[in-house]
Formats: structure tokens, C-alpha cells, sequence
């Protein structure tokens, strides 16, 4: 009878992550929803009261609502931060650009402009570049891998929230081509990650995922360990989220307790809440266009990967991009003739003169001379009758800043890529200028006034396919009976676009290597068996075991490949900290032993010594441990003739790390993990098999 | 080497339900959501090509917008006949009353109106007491237990669905004070059922929950066997319902594609809809009030299955009820003084001036003379400015609608309680009252006009919690700042409803004494083992059996005990369809021996013929019958040690129907079913273990 150990944990840690869709990466660990369920806990839990049950479920709600209440005040920081920075950079441009207009020396503004801009974009790209590379770019992948259960390294820790958060203050206030609705979601689930482990005693995994970010997203990617009560909680940390939000930004716009004005309800701040979350779930331009700009930016990264891959480079990369964006804009708005009348309510935030009318202001200005989100939201938010952007502009602005938004994700700095989607998605473009053109009776009485349309079409736009967005759309058309065309809408989109590429995240993502592990397992896997994709053998250790065996299997000099009958499961993590903690035990002489308690693990995670730091003595090693009371006495297996689609659905619903295949005498025969299922995928021509990565 | 069989289901059929919620009933089975992969199976799925797949994909789509096609129709059909026959009842009675007013006969218009609503319900309790006993009530209890995963007989009949949707029609009509909602969501899911059903060779079981009831309800209920696409067909389904049934109201109304018309998409409509199903999945009455409404339901019901159990008694006990609420309207339309003057847009569909001025008309009789949905209506859409009630009309109205609707439910007709509870819900006409008279500036701020007030109020006192109702209620005001302080108010209230007594559906659910899972296993037992919950001595097969010895043990006379190693499982249903086919081939005497195909077990689900309808001649008896190919090789089994939270979870997490559990020789030991799990539940003592009723 033999406790049975992971063999992959053993293989040791490559050092870098290989950047080849055709590989799996062996650096990436997975995360592990199973419960060890060994004596130790069974003790524990079985020592707990009925009012202790009651008193972790409270816990688990404060801990919920203080997530909510830290993530709230984070996005406000940057939601204030950025809007006063580029007011800032905005005012002392608009300045330069007035008394320059009339004797002719706008070059000098566009200087101005262009060196503000890469003095921003700079302090964001170093802070990114050389303190913490995991805070670049959106780190929705990161956090969709997350939920998906694999543990992708330094993605929540604190030194990467600061980063995250001071990066995309930089990169937005810069005028990059960039949202800050991604980096909000990641340093949701960071706070998530800190709050919950910092009182990880008392609080299972599950709070570790999810956080501020929202229902659906999560539901949508971790539908499989989903649970009701922890909807709830996620609810309910967004409802805290979203409620200190609105209340210290009504406090900074000296209006205290007035959460219901309209200006921070409307679409652009409504998006940048809760429900944005849910849309960001899978944000990837649409249809043709979102093929493109999909593949452009594939091979910008590939080319990135080989040639910018030095932190100075990619500085030096990112302030062109500023620079560029800078003068790309000007000259937008230079050569726009597009001049719109200045309207009584004053709706324009830096409204540009230059060359109109007075009483008139330039309408590109209102597009490129803004952040991003506020062009989001004079986009969507003129009134049917007051259409600021004729056609011209609206299409040179759209080419515009679909090659800026490529060119830009990808940078390393830290920027999502929503609300450049939103505003490139040359649906929503085309669907304006439709609703321009053709403002006939009979289709706006279905589709309302053209901005819904235009609405509608810009979702479409952006997001292949998702439940969110369709929920979104009815909940902002306010009507139920628009969810049929805008799903019909929704589902030709992602048809076109999945024909063509996949979606940008899902590219980032097989981009490292990543074994993340889809909904189902591919369609025609019915053949495979668990044996067949099993790793083997797997090195097992006796239920009492020599130290120094442990030592030697744990340090790589040597395997065990005793084929006995399993009689418990142990994890590398479990025997590092029993080796620690008996060695230290041994040394004092043997008088003062204590017993091991479930705490002494949970001290040690997430972070467990090496094996190299435990030193053992030549006496220690001859010592016998039992590993008994530690060992999972009932880990799931399966028999090994089952077929793949099978282990598969048992990995994902449970949300295991590991299940052991054993024969019909229950003796262990092999070992599937994430890795051994993540390999398999649909190519063109059936079922693929992907190389294990050797670094 | 032996298949086992399952052991529970030989149990026999009992005749009867009890009515204890100490006790499990042995009369319901599990629906098996794990696949058998037997070798057919596979070899059929192996088979398959990769085109093959995407037409099976296809092919669900196609088989979701027709049952979203038909249950829209379905509604349609209800909400039209309702409507009509309503009206012209309310006509007739108007007629009449304001014929009878000024001579002062009015008794004659009670009568008339009494007899009215009489005739409406008999007709309706007849068809349900007579034909079809399963389809009385609102079917949500039935419909959460079958996507609990407990197979509830008759539920999913076209028979019932006749039933119900023509025991609807008359209840609502005849002025019960019920609602049609509970009874839309039973229609969509017969609809679901019926139409995989009907295309069962290439449909998956998943298709059978759900249906049109929308996402976040059978998300709530069945959240372990989840999966993003099913979300993604139910809510297209949901989608094309609503579309359906829009559009041919619209057509109904004569203003054909007109499907932005407010009158369409105000609160009355929007909640018939699909919104509706999410509000439902749990309906209560909130808070104390809640509460109360609650035990004195039980009570009733109680009293019912004791008393009025013989049909022709429970027709009677209908015509009872509806006699009595058309009385009593009309009491307190009669000695109501709040008259209201006429408003010039004219909203009131039966304005009754009784002995109101010229110009004015009798405000009770909004509530009274209209059909409950109506009255929900004119409830939260008054404008702001002009309430209609004042608060002592409305407390008389709470009150009485309170006793009517606590003694209506439950009643051998066809009818939800969904507006009901929104119509008494106490809270709302108290939030409705708090908002009449103290329309304080500061409040109203924060709270909007009343009328929304009153919406959240109300929602706070029918539904304990859900996530539902807060999307719902943060959709519904159109603010996600909002969503805090509902949510904190939901808290409350079903903090202070659980105290006391557990849901109306759960009540009812608990008094059939089906073995429903909650999602979570018992917090205190982690002491419990697979030993001691499972069922055992297990019925065992060798892999190749008699025929004779499996007759008999289905048959139920004898038992095999041999206790050999797992080498498949094996259901009963395969064994009777095994049973019926080979015993055929025999008699053909051996030429024609024809190879069984999956098709041949698909062909008999889901009613297999019993065993004692298959003859088996005493030469058969003696023949040797191979079950390799038919049992699953790969069930999954845990060890006897496993903790029952363990057991639980895997059951949950897989949709299982049984389990085997095996010692470390891979021997079988006991098998773990449905009710072995759902007998432990926590009461005020700690664990408590229910009884199975041997009936």
C-alpha cells in the first residue's frame, strides 16, 4: 500500500515561458479546488461547533464586502487620478493650441502635445518594465487563466496591484489608444487574493477568484466549480464596490450622497462599474474587422517577442506609440473642416476652435482631443437630433484608431483594451452612419433613435459572442423584446469572426503556453483512454516512509516506481513542510515533539520552501515518517480504460489537479493532470496533440 | 468480476406518496445526467464525425428556437383567452351593477358575479381534480425538483400541459386571486421535454430542464451541472419566446410589428415575460408577514391532504373560494368610499362609478374589479403625482388579499402565486403608505419617485433572496448604486423569514417528501462516512449471467450477494430493454440475431415496459447472456472511507443518480443513491437523519 505523488511536480521549474502556440508550457502550476481531506482536517472540522459553521459564513461576508469596499476605492483613485492628469495635460495644450492659432506655430503645440504624452507613457512603461512585467496589459488573460484554475506566477500580488494601478494612470492620462477597465478587473482580483489570504486560515480558495469583477464573467469562466452562495457573495462585493465608487466620486465632485445624478449613470460611467466587467468577459473586435485587427496584432506580439523582448526597447517602443498616437491626432484634427455649432448646454469638455467659426468648435477635436472614455461617451450619449460627427469624420477617425488600439495592445504597459474596441468597432461606426443616413420612419420605430441602433451595432462590434453582453444590450435598450435581433446580430458576428481567427485574449494566451483547459473536451476524443494520456509512472512512496527516500524523490536524484495499491494521495507542497517542520523536530531531540497541526500547513502556503532549503542530517535520513495522518485517504480515481471526454468532465466539475488512474486491483498505474488534458484540441483536420514544452 | 446493479430501484413501486417532512419517499427516481459509456457508446461516438458534431450543435439550436417558438405561443395563447374571457365577464357584471345601482339591487350583481366566477373555476378544478392531478398548482416546486434532478412521474406530459394551460385559462378568469406565471414556466418546460423528447436520438438530457424559464432561475437551482452554451441556447430560447409572444400580441392588437409600444414593455408585460421566471425561483411572502402567510398555508395544507383529498371534494372546495372572493370584492368595493376622479387618459380598464360623483369612479374597485395582473399594473404605474389610493384602501386591500390568496393557493387548480404575492406583499403597500406620507425631499431623492419605492419594497416582501431579484431590481430602477441598499434590504428580510419558517415551495417540496439536495451537504458531517450512509447488500451480476438469475433479481425474488470486483454497472432499464430484445431473438430461433444498438435503449426511454410484461419461456431461463458490451465499464466509485461532504459533492458536481462504493480491493460494498444523501439534514439540534418511508 502506497500513498501515491505527483511525478510532474517533480519534473522541476523551467525558467522561461516558451512563446509557441503549438507548445504547453510545463511553468505553469494548476490550482487545486479539491479539499485534502486528510485526518488532520477531518479532526478539525469535526471538532467545529455548529456555531462556528455560522461564524465562518459571516466571515466570509465581511471578508466579501471589505474586497468590494478596497476594489471601490481603488477605481475611484484612478478614476480621479486620470481625469485630473489629462485635464491638466488637455488645459496646457488647449492653451498652447489657442495662442498658436492665429500666428501660425502649431508645430510647437503638437511638440507640447507629443512630449507630455511620452513623459506619461514613459514613467508607465518603466514602472512596468522593470518592477513588475506581469502588470502589462489588460490582465484579463491572466485572470481568465486564473479562474480557469491554472496559477499563473506574480499575477496577484500586491507589488503588481501598485504597479498595475500607477501604470495605467500613466498609460490613460498619455492618451495611449487604452482603457482602464481591464487593469481595474485585475486589481479587483488582486485585493481579492490579498484580502482572502491574508485570512486564509478561516477562508476557502474560492474567494481567490472572482472578486469585484462581476457574476457573469466568472460564471462564464469558471462555470464549472460554481456555487451559489458564492454568486452571492461576488453580487454583493460588486454591489459594495460599485456603491463606494459612485459615493466618494459624488463626494469629489462636491455633490456628498447624490448617488442618483445622472452623470454617473450614464453609459460612460455605468461602464466603467460593475457591468463592465460582464462585458469584458471576451472583448474582441467583430466580424472582418475584428479578424484583422486580431491577426495584426498576432503578429506584432510574435515580432515583439523575438525583437523587443529588453526592458529598454520596450520603453523606448511604447514612447513612440505616445508620440505617434500625439501627432497622428493633431493632424486629424488639423485637417478636419468638421466644425459643429457650440451647443447651450455645453456638453464638450475641451472644445477646439481652431479654425471655426466662433460659436463653432472642431468635431474630430471632440474624438482625439478627449480620453478615450469620454469619446466613448459623447459617441453614444448625443441626443437622436444633435448629430455632432458627420460621415467623413466618423470614418477617418474609426480607420484612425483601429491601427493606433493594434499597434497599442500588446505594449508594455499596463491598458485595456475595451473602450478602444468600443470606439474602433467599425460596426458601430458603419451602424451610426446607416442610422444617419437612412433615418427612415419605419426602422426607428424598431430600433428606436439611432443611438440605441448605433448602441446595438458597436457591441456587436467588439464582443464575439457572449451572455453578458446580450444582457447588457436589453438592459440598456430597456427592453426585452431587442434580444432576439441583437443576439441574431451577435451570433452572425461571432460566426464570421471565429471562421477567421480566434479571439484576442484566447491568442495571448496560446501565445505563453498556457494549459488552460475549455468547457468541454474536444468533440472527437472518444477514443482516447485515460491510459493513454496518462503521465507515467508515478513515483509512490510506502504509508511509512524513510526520510531520506522522501528527500532524494523530492530533490529529483531518484524515483520509486513500487507499484503498490493506493491508499492516499500527498501532495510535493504537504511533504515539504512535514520534512521541515519533523526535521527541526528531530534536532530537538526528540523531547519536545508536537503534533502537526492543519495551520502549520496553511502557514506555509502560498508560498512553500524549496526542497534545496531543507537540510537533512545522514541520522535524519534513516528515520522512518508516517505519512498516514497527512495523506488524502480518499483521493478520486478512475479506472484506466476511461475515455478522455469522461476524466475530463471530472476534472472540470470538481476542479481537480490531479486524479489517479488505477487498474482493477487498485493498485496506481498512472497520474492525469491539467497539462495531460489541455494537450488535446480540434485543429482543422480532427484532434491535435500539442508537445510538452521541455523548458 | 461482477456488474453491479443498482439495488434501490428493486425495491418496488409504492402506490402512494406520505405526507410527512420527516420521511423520503422511495416512490421518486434520480434522472441519471452522467452518460453510460458503455462500449455502444463509444462505438457510435467514435464513429461520428467532426461534421457530425457540428450538425448535432446545429441541431440544438434549431431545437431551442422552436420550444422558445412554441412556448411564446403558449403564452400567447394564455394571455389572449385570459383577457378575453376576463373582460367579458367584467363587462357583463359592469353591465349589470350599474344597472342595479340606482334601483338598489345590487345583491343580484354579487350573485351574478359569485356565479360567474364559479362556473369559471369548476371548469378549471374538474379537468385538473379529474384528468390530471399533476397539474394542479404553479408547477414551480415540481419544476425545481426535476432540475434538482428528482424525477417527479407525470410531470413532463402533454397531458398535463393541456391541463394546465386550459386549467389556467379558467382559474384566472374565474377571479382567483392567483397568477398565470407559475403555470407559463411549467408550460415551457413541458414544451422543452416534449420537443427533445421527441428528437431524443440526437439530443442530450439537458435539454429537459430549463427551457424557457430563463437563465438565472435554473442557474439558482441547478447550478452543479452547468455549462456555458446550455446558458447560451436557454437564454436564445428565452429570447425567441419573448419575440413570439410579443409579436403576436401585437399582431392581436392590430398594430403588427409595433414591438416598442410602451404597452408592451411597461411593468404588466415585462413580467410575463422572461423576467418573470427569474423573479420566481422563490417566491414568498417576506419577512414576518412572510412568515405567517407560510405556517398558515401549512396548516392548510396540512388539513387538505387529510380532508379534502376525494376530487369532487376538492372541486367544491374551489367553487368555495371563488364564490367567496368575488363576495368579498364586492363587500369592499361596497362599503368603500374612496372615490377618485377620472383621469383624462383614461387607464382604468373597468372604471366602476358605483356611488362615486359623475367623473369620479371607486378606487377599490381598481384593485377588485380586474384581474390580478391588471391590478399589479395600475399599482406600480401610477405616476408620482397622482396616487390613486389612499393608504386605509389600501391597508383593507393588503388584509384581504392576504386570506384570499393564503386559502387559494393550494387548491386542486391550475395557478401560480407569483402576482399575488407581489399584490399583498405587505411591504410594499407599507413602503407604498411610508412613501405616501412622508414624501420628504431626502428620500425621495435617493428613492426616485415612489412608485419605485414600491416596487422595491414590494420585491423585498415576496422573494426571501435571490440573485435574481436584485438584477431584476437594479434593471428595474435602471441604477446599479441602487443595488446596495436593495440588496441590504433583501438581507434583512429573508434573514428575518428564514427564522421562522422556510419557503412556500420548499414547504411543499418537504411534504411530499421528495429527497431534494440542497447544494451544499450538511456543515456538521464531515463524520459521516460512505460506509455508514450507503446502501448495502448491493445486487451483483457476473459479466456474463443467467438469464434466469437477472428475471429473478428484477423480479425481485431473489438476491445475488456475491461480492466480486467492480467490472461495470449496469442499469435496470438496460437490462429490461437487454431482456425484451434477446428474449425475442431466442424465439426466432437464432437466424436473424441482429446486433442490439443504442437505439434500441433510446427507443424505449423514458418509460420502460416493466419486467413483468417480458415472458421468459424456462429454455430461455437456462441461456447465458453477455453483458460486456451494454454495462458502463468506467463507473465512478469512491472508497468506503470517503467523507459524506465528499460524496455529496461529487454527486452534485456530476448530476449523478448513483454511486458505487468499493474497498481497496475494488470489491463492491454498497452503492450511494439520491436518497442515502438527501436523508441528513441540519436541524436545531445539529444533523438530523429522516426516515424512508416504506410505502
Amino acid at each position: 500500500m502506497h500513498p501515491s505523488l505527483l511525478q510532474d511536480s517533480v519534473r522541476g521549474c523551467p525558467k522561461e515561458i516558451p512563446h509557441n502556440e503549438k507548445l504547453l508550457s510545463l511553468k505553469y502550476e494548476s490550482l487545486d479546488y479539491d479539499n485534502s481531506e486528510n485526518q488532520l482536517f477531518l479532526e478539525e472540522e469535526r471538532r467545529m461547533s455548529f456555531l462556528g459553521f455560522k461564524c465562518l459564513e459571516i466571515s466570509r461576508w465581511v471578508i466579501c464586502g471589505l474586497i468590494g469596499f478596497l476594489t471601490g476605492l481603488i477605481a475611484c483613485c484612478i478614476d480621479i487620478a486620470v481625469e485630473n492628469l489629462a485635464g491638466v495635460k488637455y488645459y496646457v495644450v488647449k492653451q498652447n493650441i489657442e495662442k498658436f492659432t492665429e500666428v501660425g506655430g502649431l508645430s510647437i503645440s503638437l511638440i507640447l502635445w507629443a512630449v507630455l504624452n511620452s513623459a506619461f507613457v514613459m514613467l508607465g512603461a518603466v514602472i512596468v518594465a522593470f518592477f513588475e512585467p506581469g502588470a502589462a496589459g489588460s490582465g484579463i488573460p491572466q485572470i481568465k487563466c486564473y479562474l480557469n484554475g491554472v496559477k499563473i506566477p506574480r499575477v496577484v500580488r500586491l507589488k503588481t496591484l501598485v504597479v498595475k494601478v500607477c501604470g495605467v494612470i500613466c498609460s490613460v492620462a498619455g492618451g495611449l489608444a487604452v482603457g482602464k477597465e481591464g487593469p481595474m478587473i485585475h486589481s479587483g482580483a488582486v485585493v481579492a487574493a490579498g484580502v482572502s489570504q491574508g485570512r486564509s486560515t478561516s477562508l476557502k480558495k474560492d474567494f481567490k477568484v472572482g472578486g469585484y469583477c462581476g457574476v457573469l464573467f466568472s460564471l462564464e469562466e469558471g462555470a464549472s466549480f460554481w456555487n451559489q452562495m458564492l454568486t452571492w457573495r461576488i453580487f454583493f462585493a460588486s454591489m459594495i464596490s460599485t456603491f463606494t465608487l459612485n459615493f466618494f466620486l459624488s463626494i469629489y465632485n462636491n455633490k456628498p450622497g447624490d448617488l442618483s445624478s445622472p452623470g454617473l449613470i450614464n453609459f460612460g460611467r455605468f461602464e466603467s462599474d460593475v457591468s463592465v466587467c460582464l462585458l469584458l468577459s471576451s472583448p474582441k473586435p467583430c466580424g472582418l474587422l475584428g479578424a484583422l485587427f486580431n491577426i495584426l496584432n498576432y503578429w506584432l506580439t510574435i515580432f515583439r517577442i523575438r525583437y523587443v523582448h529588453r526592458p529598454c526597447l520596450q520603453v523606448m517602443e511604447a514612447m513612440l506609440v505616445a508620440a505617434v498616437t500625439a501627432t497622428v491626432s493633431f493632424a486629424m484634427i488639423y485637417f478636419s473642416n468638421d466644425c459643429q455649432p457650440l451647443g447651450p448646454d455645453q456638453s464638450e469638455d475641451y472644445p477646439l476652435q481652431l479654425f471655426c467659426a466662433d460659436g463653432e468648435y472642431n468635431s474630430m477635436a471632440t474624438a482625439f482631443f478627449n480620453t478615450p472614455e469620454r469619446s466613448v461617451r459623447s459617441l453614444f450619449h448625443n441626443p437622436p437630433g444633435r448629430l455632432f460627427y458627420n460621415p467623413l469624420t466618423l470614418s477617418l477617425f474609426t480607420l484612425t484608431y483601429f491601427f493606433l488600439a493594434c499597434w497599442t495592445y500588446g505594449l508594455t504597459v499596463s491598458a485595456g483594451v475595451f473602450i478602444p474596441s468600443l470606439l474602433i468597432g467599425a460596426h458601430r461606426t458603419l451602424a451610426r452612419l446607416v442610422s444617419i443616413m437612412f433615418v427612415c420612419r419605419s426602422l426607428s420605430q424598431v430600433w428606436a433613435v439611432p443611438g440605441k441602433y448605433a448602441f446595438n451595432g458597436s457591441c456587436r462590434g467588439i464582443v464575439r459572442m457572449t451572455l453578458s453582453l446580450t444582457v447588457i444590450m436589453v438592459e440598456a435598450t430597456g427592453n426585452v423584446t431587442y434580444g432576439l435581433p441583437i443576439m441574431l446580430v451577435l451570433l452572425t458576428a461571432k460566426i464570421v469572426g471565429d471562421y477567421f481567427v480566434e479571439g484576442l485574449y484566447d491568442i495571448h494566451i496560446k501565445l505563453q503556453s498556457v494549459p488552460f483547459l475549455h468547457l468541454e473536451a474536444p468533440a472527437t476524443s472518444h477514443w482516447l483512454t485515460a491510459r493513454e494520456v496518462m503521465g507515467a509512472p508515478v513515483t509512490c512512496f510506502n504509508r511509512i516512509e524513510k526520510v531520506g527516500t522522501i528527500v532524494d524523490v523530492l530533490s529529483n536524484t531518484s524515483t520509486n516506481h513500487n507499484l503498490g495499491k493506493i491508499c492516499g494521495l500527498i501532495l510535493r507542497s504537504q511533504l515539504i513542510v512535514l520534512l521541515k517542520h519533523k526535521v527541526r523536530e528531530l534536532a530537538r531531540s526528540r523531547l519536545t515533539q508536537r503534533k502537526l497541526q492543519l495551520k502549520d500547513f496553511r502557514d506555509a502556503y502560498p508560498r512553500f520552501p524549496p526542497i534545496q532549503s531543507i537540510h537533512v542530517s545522514q541520522d535524519e535520513r534513516e528515520c522512518m515518517m508516517d505519512l498516514t495522518e497527512f495523506m488524502n485517504p480518499t483521493p478520486y480515481t478512475v479506472p484506466q480504460e476511461t475515455s478522455l471526454p469522461r476524466v475530463f468532465k471530472l476534472f472540470r466539475a470538481l476542479g481537480l489537479r490531479h486524479l489517479v488512474v488505477v487498474d482493477s486491483e487498485n493498485r496506481v498505474v498512472g497520474l492525469v493532470t491539467r497539462k495531460d488534458l489541455a494537450r488535446y484540441h480540434l485543429g482543422k483536420h480532427g484532434l491535435e496533440e500539442m508537445q510538452l514544452a521541455q523548458t
